[in-house]
Protein backbone atom coordinates (compact mmCIF):
# COMPACT_ATOMS: atom_id res chain seq x y z
CA UNK A 1 0.00 0.00 0.00
CA UNK A 2 0.91 3.69 -0.68
CA UNK A 3 2.34 5.45 2.21
CA UNK A 4 0.63 8.32 3.50
CA UNK A 5 1.82 11.68 2.18
CA UNK A 6 3.44 13.00 5.43
CA UNK A 7 4.27 16.51 4.03
CA UNK A 8 1.12 16.92 2.59
CA UNK A 9 -1.27 19.76 3.98
CA UNK A 10 -4.17 17.58 4.17
CA UNK A 11 -4.47 16.06 7.48
CA UNK A 12 -3.14 12.36 7.82
CA UNK A 13 -6.65 11.24 9.49
CA UNK A 14 -8.20 12.77 6.08
CA UNK A 15 -5.54 10.82 3.90
CA UNK A 16 -6.70 7.42 5.51
CA UNK A 17 -10.05 8.44 5.27
CA UNK A 18 -9.40 8.85 1.84
CA UNK A 19 -7.95 5.20 1.74
CA UNK A 20 -10.57 3.60 3.70
CA UNK A 21 -12.82 5.34 1.10
CA UNK A 22 -11.04 3.77 -1.95
CA UNK A 23 -11.28 0.26 -0.85
CA UNK A 24 -15.16 1.24 -0.53
CA UNK A 25 -15.26 2.76 -3.33
CA UNK A 26 -13.34 -0.02 -5.38
CA UNK A 27 -15.45 -2.79 -3.94
CA UNK A 28 -12.36 -4.15 -2.26
CA UNK A 29 -14.41 -3.72 0.96
CA UNK A 30 -18.26 -4.74 0.41
CA UNK A 31 -21.05 -3.49 2.56
CA UNK A 32 -21.08 -5.54 5.65
CA UNK A 33 -17.50 -6.30 5.86
CA UNK A 34 -15.61 -5.82 8.72
CA UNK A 35 -12.36 -3.43 8.50
CA UNK A 36 -9.32 -3.10 9.81
CA UNK A 37 -8.92 -2.70 13.40
CA UNK A 38 -7.46 0.65 14.89
CA UNK A 39 -4.50 -1.05 15.82
CA UNK A 40 -4.47 -2.58 12.13
CA UNK A 41 -5.07 0.72 10.84
CA UNK A 42 -1.66 2.23 12.82
CA UNK A 43 0.25 -0.44 11.33
CA UNK A 44 -0.42 -0.18 7.76
CA UNK A 45 -0.90 3.60 7.39
CA UNK A 46 2.03 4.03 10.16
CA UNK A 47 0.02 6.40 12.13
CA UNK A 48 -0.81 7.62 16.05
CA UNK A 49 -4.39 5.87 17.57
CA UNK A 50 -5.82 9.64 17.72
CA UNK A 51 -5.23 9.74 14.07
CA UNK A 52 -6.90 6.40 13.58
CA UNK A 53 -9.53 6.97 15.53
CA UNK A 54 -10.19 9.85 14.19
CA UNK A 55 -10.62 8.51 10.78
CA UNK A 56 -12.93 6.42 11.55
CA UNK A 57 -14.92 8.14 14.35
CA UNK A 58 -15.92 10.54 11.04
CA UNK A 59 -16.85 7.70 8.87
CA UNK A 60 -19.04 6.45 11.63
CA UNK A 61 -20.40 9.49 11.79
CA UNK A 62 -20.92 10.56 8.16
CA UNK A 63 -22.75 6.84 7.81
CA UNK A 64 -20.19 5.24 5.62
CA UNK A 65 -19.02 2.65 8.58
CA UNK A 66 -20.74 1.36 11.66
CA UNK A 67 -19.44 -0.31 14.63
CA UNK A 68 -21.18 -3.52 16.47
CA UNK A 69 -20.03 -3.31 20.00
CA UNK A 70 -17.09 -6.03 20.90
CA UNK A 71 -17.24 -7.18 17.36
CA UNK A 72 -15.73 -4.52 15.27
CA UNK A 73 -16.25 -2.23 12.39
CA UNK A 74 -18.21 -2.61 9.58
CA UNK A 75 -19.06 -0.93 6.12
CA UNK A 76 -22.49 0.06 5.85
CA UNK A 77 -25.02 -0.74 3.06
CA UNK A 78 -25.74 2.47 1.12
CA UNK A 79 -29.24 3.98 1.55
CA UNK A 80 -32.34 3.38 -0.55
CA UNK A 81 -32.89 7.25 -2.12
CA UNK A 82 -36.48 7.93 -2.36
CA UNK A 83 -37.36 10.93 -4.70
CA UNK A 84 -39.82 12.46 -3.57
CA UNK A 85 -40.90 14.50 -6.89
CA UNK A 86 -44.01 12.58 -7.04
CA UNK A 87 -46.29 9.48 -5.90
CA UNK A 88 -44.44 6.15 -5.04
CA UNK A 89 -45.08 2.85 -3.91
CA UNK A 90 -42.57 1.36 -1.60
CA UNK A 91 -42.96 -2.13 -3.29
CA UNK A 92 -43.17 -0.51 -6.84
CA UNK A 93 -39.77 1.59 -5.98
CA UNK A 94 -37.72 -1.50 -4.45
CA UNK A 95 -38.98 -3.90 -7.58
CA UNK A 96 -37.08 -1.32 -9.83
CA UNK A 97 -34.17 -0.85 -8.01
CA UNK A 98 -33.47 -4.71 -8.06
CA UNK A 99 -34.90 -5.50 -4.71
CA UNK A 100 -37.55 -7.79 -3.98
CA UNK A 101 -39.90 -6.34 -1.70
CA UNK A 102 -41.61 -8.63 0.75
CA UNK A 103 -44.12 -7.41 3.64
CA UNK A 104 -44.62 -9.54 7.42
CA UNK A 105 -48.13 -8.74 7.82
CA UNK A 106 -48.21 -8.14 11.63
CA UNK A 107 -52.19 -7.99 12.47
CA UNK A 108 -55.50 -6.99 10.65
CA UNK A 109 -57.99 -5.32 12.71
CA UNK A 110 -60.82 -3.75 13.29
CA UNK A 111 -60.34 -0.45 15.76
CA UNK A 112 -61.85 2.86 17.39
CA UNK A 113 -59.52 5.67 15.36
CA UNK A 114 -57.64 8.21 17.38
CA UNK A 115 -58.49 11.50 16.41
CA UNK A 116 -55.54 12.24 13.96
CA UNK A 117 -56.37 9.14 12.24
CA UNK A 118 -60.10 9.68 11.85
CA UNK A 119 -58.87 13.39 10.60
CA UNK A 120 -56.74 11.90 7.86
CA UNK A 121 -59.34 9.85 6.60
CA UNK A 122 -62.14 12.53 6.85
CA UNK A 123 -64.30 10.34 8.78
CA UNK A 124 -67.16 11.87 10.46
CA UNK A 125 -68.56 9.86 12.74
CA UNK A 126 -66.72 7.33 15.34
CA UNK A 127 -66.55 4.48 12.93
CA UNK A 128 -64.17 1.93 13.40
CA UNK A 129 -60.91 1.41 10.88
CA UNK A 130 -59.53 -1.05 9.28
CA UNK A 131 -55.99 -1.32 10.92
CA UNK A 132 -53.11 -2.81 9.41
CA UNK A 133 -49.76 -3.10 10.86
CA UNK A 134 -46.21 -4.28 8.31
CA UNK A 135 -42.72 -4.81 8.20
CA UNK A 136 -41.92 -3.75 5.13
CA UNK A 137 -38.69 -5.95 3.75
CA UNK A 138 -36.25 -5.15 0.99
CA UNK A 139 -34.59 -8.67 0.27
CA UNK A 140 -35.72 -9.92 3.44
CA UNK A 141 -33.83 -6.95 5.71
CA UNK A 142 -36.94 -4.97 7.54
CA UNK A 143 -36.53 -1.31 6.23
CA UNK A 144 -40.34 0.49 7.84
CA UNK A 145 -42.34 -0.57 10.13
CA UNK A 146 -45.92 0.59 8.66
CA UNK A 147 -49.70 1.06 10.13
CA UNK A 148 -52.46 1.38 7.82
CA UNK A 149 -55.89 2.25 8.75
CA UNK A 150 -58.31 2.54 5.81
CA UNK A 151 -62.22 3.19 6.04
CA UNK A 152 -64.45 -0.46 6.33
CA UNK A 153 -66.12 1.51 3.18
CA UNK A 154 -63.57 0.88 1.22
CA UNK A 155 -62.12 -2.70 2.84
CA UNK A 156 -65.31 -4.49 3.41
CA UNK A 157 -63.31 -7.44 4.36
CA UNK A 158 -60.38 -7.49 6.33
CA UNK A 159 -59.44 -11.11 6.22
CA UNK A 160 -58.71 -9.67 2.01
CA UNK A 161 -56.03 -7.96 3.54
CA UNK A 162 -54.15 -10.95 4.93
CA UNK A 163 -53.28 -11.51 0.79
CA UNK A 164 -50.67 -8.46 1.51
CA UNK A 165 -47.23 -9.46 1.11
CA UNK A 166 -48.16 -11.86 -1.84
CA UNK A 167 -50.12 -8.72 -3.42
CA UNK A 168 -49.55 -5.31 -2.92
CA UNK A 169 -51.63 -3.61 -0.89
CA UNK A 170 -52.26 -1.15 -3.54
CA UNK A 171 -52.42 -3.72 -5.97
CA UNK A 172 -55.38 -5.47 -3.98
CA UNK A 173 -56.80 -2.40 -3.27
CA UNK A 174 -57.23 -2.06 -6.88
CA UNK A 175 -57.94 -5.45 -8.28
CA UNK A 176 -60.72 -6.26 -4.77
CA UNK A 177 -62.30 -2.97 -4.57
CA UNK A 178 -61.71 -1.08 -7.81
CA UNK A 179 -60.07 1.57 -5.63
CA UNK A 180 -56.76 3.12 -7.20
CA UNK A 181 -54.71 4.79 -5.01
CA UNK A 182 -53.39 8.05 -7.33
CA UNK A 183 -51.86 10.65 -4.95
CA UNK A 184 -50.30 11.19 -1.39
CA UNK A 185 -49.63 13.87 1.17
CA UNK A 186 -46.73 13.04 3.18
CA UNK A 187 -45.25 14.28 6.29
CA UNK A 188 -41.71 13.79 7.60
CA UNK A 189 -40.22 14.31 11.62
CA UNK A 190 -37.26 12.93 13.20
CA UNK A 191 -37.62 9.95 15.74
CA UNK A 192 -36.02 7.76 18.10
CA UNK A 193 -36.70 4.00 17.75
CA UNK A 194 -38.80 2.71 20.08
CA UNK A 195 -38.55 -0.58 22.13
CA UNK A 196 -41.19 -2.44 19.95
CA UNK A 197 -40.10 -0.78 16.97
CA UNK A 198 -36.13 -2.39 17.44
CA UNK A 199 -37.79 -5.85 17.93
CA UNK A 200 -39.91 -5.58 14.28
CA UNK A 201 -36.89 -3.66 12.72
CA UNK A 202 -33.80 -5.44 13.82
CA UNK A 203 -31.68 -2.58 14.96
CA UNK A 204 -31.58 -0.75 18.13
CA UNK A 205 -33.88 1.51 20.62
CA UNK A 206 -32.60 5.09 20.24
CA UNK A 207 -31.29 4.98 16.51
CA UNK A 208 -32.55 7.91 14.68
CA UNK A 209 -35.51 7.12 12.24
CA UNK A 210 -38.15 8.76 10.50
CA UNK A 211 -42.10 8.96 11.35
CA UNK A 212 -43.56 9.41 8.17
CA UNK A 213 -47.23 10.15 7.89
CA UNK A 214 -49.12 9.72 4.71
CA UNK A 215 -52.72 10.01 3.94
CA UNK A 216 -53.11 7.87 0.22
CA UNK A 217 -55.98 9.90 -1.96
CA UNK A 218 -58.31 7.32 -4.88
CA UNK A 219 -59.10 9.22 -8.17
CA UNK A 220 -62.23 11.32 -6.60
CA UNK A 221 -59.86 12.87 -4.19
CA UNK A 222 -61.05 10.92 -1.15
CA UNK A 223 -58.69 9.51 1.45
CA UNK A 224 -58.64 5.56 1.29
CA UNK A 225 -55.34 5.02 3.85
CA UNK A 226 -54.22 7.06 6.59
CA UNK A 227 -50.72 5.30 7.17
CA UNK A 228 -47.58 5.76 10.16
CA UNK A 229 -44.36 4.30 9.02
CA UNK A 230 -41.41 3.99 11.21
CA UNK A 231 -38.43 4.81 8.54
CA UNK A 232 -34.95 3.46 9.72
CA UNK A 233 -32.77 6.17 8.91
CA UNK A 234 -29.77 4.10 8.91
CA UNK A 235 -31.44 2.50 5.46
CA UNK A 236 -33.23 5.36 3.79
CA UNK A 237 -32.95 9.03 2.55
CA UNK A 238 -35.05 11.35 0.95
CA UNK A 239 -35.03 13.77 -1.46
CA UNK A 240 -36.82 16.39 -3.86
CA UNK A 241 -36.10 19.46 -6.10
CA UNK A 242 -37.39 22.44 -4.71
CA UNK A 243 -37.91 24.66 -8.24
CA UNK B 1 -65.28 19.84 35.38
CA UNK B 2 -67.55 17.52 33.63
CA UNK B 3 -66.45 13.92 35.06
CA UNK B 4 -65.48 11.25 32.61
CA UNK B 5 -67.93 8.97 31.32
CA UNK B 6 -67.09 5.69 33.34
CA UNK B 7 -69.58 3.67 31.47
CA UNK B 8 -68.05 4.74 27.93
CA UNK B 9 -66.29 2.01 25.60
CA UNK B 10 -63.29 4.70 24.88
CA UNK B 11 -60.56 3.98 27.78
CA UNK B 12 -59.99 6.30 30.34
CA UNK B 13 -56.67 7.51 29.37
CA UNK B 14 -57.82 8.01 26.15
CA UNK B 15 -60.75 10.47 27.74
CA UNK B 16 -58.07 12.15 29.93
CA UNK B 17 -56.34 12.87 26.74
CA UNK B 18 -59.16 14.15 25.22
CA UNK B 19 -59.97 16.37 28.46
CA UNK B 20 -56.50 17.72 28.25
CA UNK B 21 -56.51 18.31 23.94
CA UNK B 22 -59.17 20.57 24.71
CA UNK B 23 -57.30 22.95 27.17
CA UNK B 24 -54.88 23.32 24.75
CA UNK B 25 -56.42 23.70 21.77
CA UNK B 26 -59.53 26.16 23.48
CA UNK B 27 -56.24 28.17 24.66
CA UNK B 28 -56.43 27.68 28.48
CA UNK B 29 -53.06 26.14 28.70
CA UNK B 30 -50.57 28.06 26.18
CA UNK B 31 -47.43 26.55 24.55
CA UNK B 32 -44.91 26.72 27.69
CA UNK B 33 -47.18 26.43 30.38
CA UNK B 34 -46.81 24.09 32.75
CA UNK B 35 -49.53 21.33 33.20
CA UNK B 36 -51.15 19.76 35.88
CA UNK B 37 -49.17 16.68 38.06
CA UNK B 38 -50.01 13.06 37.94
CA UNK B 39 -51.38 13.85 41.17
CA UNK B 40 -53.82 16.60 40.87
CA UNK B 41 -54.94 14.67 37.48
CA UNK B 42 -55.68 11.87 39.93
CA UNK B 43 -57.81 14.11 41.68
CA UNK B 44 -59.21 16.26 39.13
CA UNK B 45 -60.27 13.36 37.25
CA UNK B 46 -60.77 10.86 39.59
CA UNK B 47 -58.65 8.33 37.77
CA UNK B 48 -55.29 5.93 39.30
CA UNK B 49 -51.88 6.83 38.73
CA UNK B 50 -51.50 4.82 36.10
CA UNK B 51 -54.08 6.54 33.73
CA UNK B 52 -53.26 9.69 34.70
CA UNK B 53 -49.31 8.44 33.80
CA UNK B 54 -50.29 6.91 30.60
CA UNK B 55 -52.31 9.93 29.52
CA UNK B 56 -49.24 12.39 29.85
CA UNK B 57 -46.94 9.67 28.33
CA UNK B 58 -49.21 8.87 25.06
CA UNK B 59 -49.28 13.19 24.81
CA UNK B 60 -45.25 13.77 25.60
CA UNK B 61 -44.93 10.71 22.48
CA UNK B 62 -47.07 12.35 20.16
CA UNK B 63 -45.32 15.94 21.01
CA UNK B 64 -48.10 17.46 22.63
CA UNK B 65 -46.46 17.51 25.69
CA UNK B 66 -42.53 17.71 26.22
CA UNK B 67 -41.26 17.00 30.25
CA UNK B 68 -38.59 18.68 32.09
CA UNK B 69 -36.71 16.92 34.60
CA UNK B 70 -37.53 17.98 38.13
CA UNK B 71 -39.64 20.17 37.15
CA UNK B 72 -42.80 19.06 35.43
CA UNK B 73 -45.08 18.28 32.66
CA UNK B 74 -45.51 21.85 29.63
CA UNK B 75 -47.37 22.16 26.71
CA UNK B 76 -45.10 21.85 23.48
CA UNK B 77 -44.99 25.03 21.22
CA UNK B 78 -46.12 24.00 17.49
CA UNK B 79 -43.66 22.95 15.14
CA UNK B 80 -43.08 25.06 12.14
CA UNK B 81 -44.82 23.58 9.30
CA UNK B 82 -42.32 23.75 5.74
CA UNK B 83 -43.80 22.75 2.53
CA UNK B 84 -41.26 21.22 0.13
CA UNK B 85 -44.26 21.64 -2.78
CA UNK B 86 -41.78 24.39 -4.25
CA UNK B 87 -38.49 26.45 -3.85
CA UNK B 88 -38.09 28.11 -0.39
CA UNK B 89 -35.77 30.38 1.89
CA UNK B 90 -36.03 29.79 5.81
CA UNK B 91 -36.39 33.74 6.76
CA UNK B 92 -38.92 34.60 3.71
CA UNK B 93 -40.94 31.30 5.36
CA UNK B 94 -40.72 32.58 8.97
CA UNK B 95 -41.68 36.60 7.70
CA UNK B 96 -44.75 34.58 6.25
CA UNK B 97 -45.72 33.08 9.11
CA UNK B 98 -45.09 36.62 11.22
CA UNK B 99 -42.09 35.46 13.23
CA UNK B 100 -39.02 37.45 13.29
CA UNK B 101 -36.06 35.73 11.74
CA UNK B 102 -32.83 36.25 13.03
CA UNK B 103 -29.66 35.02 12.29
CA UNK B 104 -26.66 34.36 14.68
CA UNK B 105 -23.23 34.17 12.53
CA UNK B 106 -20.94 31.76 14.54
CA UNK B 107 -18.27 31.69 12.00
CA UNK B 108 -17.08 32.61 8.45
CA UNK B 109 -14.08 31.06 7.64
CA UNK B 110 -12.07 30.22 4.39
CA UNK B 111 -11.61 26.15 3.93
CA UNK B 112 -10.57 23.24 2.08
CA UNK B 113 -13.81 21.55 1.11
CA UNK B 114 -14.82 17.66 1.87
CA UNK B 115 -15.04 15.31 -1.30
CA UNK B 116 -19.21 15.66 -0.43
CA UNK B 117 -18.99 19.58 -0.23
CA UNK B 118 -16.74 19.33 -3.82
CA UNK B 119 -19.06 17.25 -5.32
CA UNK B 120 -22.04 19.38 -4.33
CA UNK B 121 -20.54 22.88 -5.69
CA UNK B 122 -19.40 20.68 -8.94
CA UNK B 123 -15.34 22.07 -8.20
CA UNK B 124 -13.20 20.53 -9.73
CA UNK B 125 -9.76 21.75 -8.35
CA UNK B 126 -8.61 21.48 -4.73
CA UNK B 127 -9.46 25.66 -4.33
CA UNK B 128 -10.83 26.56 -0.73
CA UNK B 129 -14.44 27.67 0.15
CA UNK B 130 -15.99 29.84 1.96
CA UNK B 131 -17.72 28.23 4.62
CA UNK B 132 -20.30 30.17 7.02
CA UNK B 133 -21.47 28.58 10.16
CA UNK B 134 -24.75 30.35 11.98
CA UNK B 135 -27.79 29.73 14.27
CA UNK B 136 -31.13 30.25 12.47
CA UNK B 137 -34.30 31.79 14.97
CA UNK B 138 -36.99 32.35 15.14
CA UNK B 139 -38.63 35.08 17.26
CA UNK B 140 -34.87 34.53 18.66
CA UNK B 141 -35.44 30.76 19.55
CA UNK B 142 -32.96 28.66 17.87
CA UNK B 143 -34.20 25.99 15.32
CA UNK B 144 -31.04 25.33 12.89
CA UNK B 145 -27.69 25.64 12.94
CA UNK B 146 -26.41 25.67 9.59
CA UNK B 147 -23.33 25.37 7.62
CA UNK B 148 -23.24 26.88 4.20
CA UNK B 149 -19.86 26.11 1.73
CA UNK B 150 -19.92 28.86 -0.93
CA UNK B 151 -17.32 29.15 -4.24
CA UNK B 152 -15.05 31.57 -3.64
CA UNK B 153 -15.66 32.31 -7.06
CA UNK B 154 -19.37 33.35 -5.50
CA UNK B 155 -18.49 35.05 -2.59
CA UNK B 156 -15.34 37.30 -3.49
CA UNK B 157 -15.21 38.57 -0.21
CA UNK B 158 -15.86 36.42 3.19
CA UNK B 159 -16.17 39.38 5.15
CA UNK B 160 -19.40 40.26 3.08
CA UNK B 161 -21.18 37.65 4.79
CA UNK B 162 -20.63 39.37 8.38
CA UNK B 163 -23.97 40.61 7.35
CA UNK B 164 -25.76 38.28 7.11
CA UNK B 165 -28.23 38.83 10.00
CA UNK B 166 -29.49 41.95 9.19
CA UNK B 167 -29.83 40.85 5.27
CA UNK B 168 -30.63 37.63 4.55
CA UNK B 169 -27.96 35.25 2.71
CA UNK B 170 -29.71 34.82 -0.64
CA UNK B 171 -30.73 38.62 -0.32
CA UNK B 172 -26.79 39.45 -0.30
CA UNK B 173 -25.68 37.36 -2.70
CA UNK B 174 -28.37 38.51 -5.17
CA UNK B 175 -27.29 42.49 -3.62
CA UNK B 176 -23.65 42.25 -3.48
CA UNK B 177 -23.06 40.02 -6.52
CA UNK B 178 -25.73 39.63 -8.98
CA UNK B 179 -25.92 36.04 -7.92
CA UNK B 180 -30.08 34.73 -7.68
CA UNK B 181 -30.95 31.67 -6.61
CA UNK B 182 -33.99 30.18 -7.72
CA UNK B 183 -34.12 26.27 -7.39
CA UNK B 184 -32.12 23.83 -4.90
CA UNK B 185 -31.61 20.06 -4.04
CA UNK B 186 -32.74 18.65 -0.73
CA UNK B 187 -31.84 15.58 0.88
CA UNK B 188 -33.33 14.53 4.53
CA UNK B 189 -32.01 12.26 7.11
CA UNK B 190 -32.77 11.40 10.87
CA UNK B 191 -29.88 12.03 13.23
CA UNK B 192 -29.26 12.55 16.93
CA UNK B 193 -28.43 16.13 18.55
CA UNK B 194 -24.90 15.78 19.31
CA UNK B 195 -22.76 18.07 21.80
CA UNK B 196 -21.77 21.13 20.05
CA UNK B 197 -25.06 21.30 18.39
CA UNK B 198 -26.96 20.99 21.55
CA UNK B 199 -25.44 24.10 23.13
CA UNK B 200 -26.12 26.25 19.73
CA UNK B 201 -29.86 24.93 19.42
CA UNK B 202 -30.49 25.04 23.13
CA UNK B 203 -31.80 21.57 23.19
CA UNK B 204 -30.59 18.16 24.68
CA UNK B 205 -28.07 16.22 23.50
CA UNK B 206 -29.13 12.65 21.90
CA UNK B 207 -33.01 14.40 20.60
CA UNK B 208 -34.21 13.48 16.84
CA UNK B 209 -33.29 16.19 14.34
CA UNK B 210 -33.42 16.51 10.26
CA UNK B 211 -30.05 16.51 8.89
CA UNK B 212 -31.59 18.65 5.99
CA UNK B 213 -28.76 18.74 2.91
CA UNK B 214 -29.00 21.59 0.46
CA UNK B 215 -27.79 22.67 -2.80
CA UNK B 216 -28.84 25.58 -4.31
CA UNK B 217 -28.80 26.78 -7.92
CA UNK B 218 -28.57 30.34 -9.60
CA UNK B 219 -30.17 31.16 -12.37
CA UNK B 220 -27.46 29.37 -14.66
CA UNK B 221 -27.82 26.59 -13.22
CA UNK B 222 -24.72 26.80 -11.34
CA UNK B 223 -24.52 24.97 -7.92
CA UNK B 224 -23.60 28.58 -5.76
CA UNK B 225 -23.79 26.95 -2.07
CA UNK B 226 -24.25 23.45 -0.21
CA UNK B 227 -25.58 23.67 3.09
CA UNK B 228 -26.13 20.96 5.67
CA UNK B 229 -28.76 22.15 8.21
CA UNK B 230 -29.91 20.23 11.86
CA UNK B 231 -33.49 21.22 12.15
CA UNK B 232 -34.70 20.56 15.93
CA UNK B 233 -37.22 17.76 15.24
CA UNK B 234 -39.12 19.38 18.17
CA UNK B 235 -39.85 22.89 16.28
CA UNK B 236 -40.21 21.60 12.74
CA UNK B 237 -41.74 19.54 10.44
CA UNK B 238 -41.67 18.51 6.33
CA UNK B 239 -44.71 17.93 4.20
CA UNK B 240 -45.36 17.23 0.72
CA UNK B 241 -48.16 16.29 -1.68
CA UNK B 242 -47.10 13.13 -4.02
CA UNK B 243 -48.99 13.78 -7.40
Amino acid sequence: MKPLDQGSIIPLYYQVKQRLDERIQSGEWKPGDKIDSENQLMTVFNVSRNTAKKAIEEMVQEGTLYRIQGKGTFVSHPKFEQSLGGFYSFSQVLKEKGFKPTDIVLEVDEVTPSARVREGLQLSTEEKVVQMKRIRCADGEPIILETSYMPKSVVKNKEDLREVGVSSLYDLLSARYGVTVIRAKEAFEPVLIRDHESIHLNTEVGKPALLLERTAFDTDGCPVEFCISIVRGDRCRFYTDLV
